[in-house]
């Protein structure tokens, strides 16, 4: 699928598709709550790297052509003083004209240079999305916004653990090297089997757990910090961008 | 020289001192330009690399014990309505309750690095300022934010302008990769012997004109779209963190 068939004919999580394109988390707030994600963002820059930022009242971004982001996104989540209200497939009913986008950089951007590098992909072999975890720590709070790390994980077999560090370390803009690799105890996840967003994968033999920072932050700050309204992506359903995801390899 | 020495006592240009730590440019406005000067840097990530941005009333920072941005830079330039009118070595007298300062990655940090590559530094050779010019690219606008790329340029010989190429696009937090290498009528710059800030240097036989985004940037910004207040450093008297510039090495 190309990435502008995704954005217009896609409901699932995206995982795996358009390979070779920038995928991206969003989060949009009211313009009054702009400055705290920004600089949130800026803070954070691990789980939160900014890719673009739209003027409130504007549903384009610089990042895909003719792309509408109220109805780009395979699905939605809709926050009020973060509680999830709604997850619809198409937010237009919902957006409003003082909302500012964030588009926030997506792991998915690195998974076709792990395939290159022969680093396997047990969630897109498995046909699921990635799995996602809370962890028990805290982002650098800004303004009002405060909330947790949120990272994915990919198993990953132990001989290529370097390999996989090496090549994701090159992709800051998408979430760079990972945060931790083993112990899920020592993020503060109790059971890899039961995530918090996203399907849960099965190793094979030999896999280690890999962490990575994960752009479903901004929606745990969201669901902390309870602004008056924000609308998401649903984890793993990311908005497929037009840039070639080479663009953020350093 | 330790950071906190040049941070204590020093008063004239920052290249080539305390090697091996990160310095930075910095900009300060009042709180309600803060969302215009964090998105600009954000939609113009090369010239203006994030590195800090404090709390209005807040005059420290994440990136170095004990420093006060009052005064801890050796000279300041003091704006008002884009106008310059005054440029002491400790800005206390100045500052306000409501400045966000800003702290923004500055190229001298490769500088340590282009040395362990073996590529020559003209500018410290010659005990000059590095020279910085105004280009004739726009950066793109942000709220109330405008104004043109401003490049720092270093002399290369031929054949290591690559290696200096591929040592500085490592290091993204400080400007990256150049934006240009050779004619300088390409970036609009009538006369390399003429720069805006900083100091001519001389090349050596075989030398290339190698260009920088350069964190002057938001100087130039303000120059250009004129907030009602500022406090920046002058041109090439930078900030000396306690950072190691290797924690800006991807």
């Amino acid at each position: 699928m190309t990435p502008e068939q995704v954005r217009r004919g896609h409901r699932g999580p995206t995982a795996g598709l358009a390979d070779g394109y920038a995928q991206a988390n969003l989060v949009a707030v009211p313009a009054d709550w702009a400055y705290d994600v920004l600089l949130f963002a800026q803070r954070n820059p691990k789980p939160c790297p900014v890719l673009d930022v739209t003027d409130a009242g504007d549903t384009t971004t610089v990042l895909a052509r003719d792309a509408d982001l109220r109805r780009d996104l395979p699905r939605y989540r809709v926050w009020e003083h973060g509680e999830l209200v709604d997850e619809p497939t198409d937010a237009s009913a919902h957006w409003r004209d003082d909302l500012v986008a964030f588009l926030i950089g997506c792991s998915f951007t690195f998974e076709s240079a792990l395939k290159q590098a022969h680093v396997p992909l047990r969630h897109v072999e498995q046909g699921r999305n990635v799995p996602m975890y809370v962890t028990d720590r805290e982002c650098r709070p800004a303004g009002r916004l405060h909330g947790p790390v949120v990272v994915s994980m990919r198993y990953v077999p132990a001989d290529l653990v370097e390999t996989a560090r090496e090549v994701t370390a090159r992709m800051p803009a998408v979430h760079g090297a990972p945060v931790h690799v083993g112990d899920p105890a020592a993020l503060g996840i109790a059971d890899l089997d039961r995530p918090d967003f996203g399907d849960r994968t099965e190793p094979h033999a030999g896999d280690v757990p890999v962490f990575w920072a994960c752009g479903v932050t901004p929606q745990a700050a969201v669901m902390a910090s309870k602004p008056p309204f924000a609308i998401t992506h649903a984890p793993g359903h990311m908005f497929v961008t037009d840039v070639p995801d080479s663009a953020y390899r350093v």
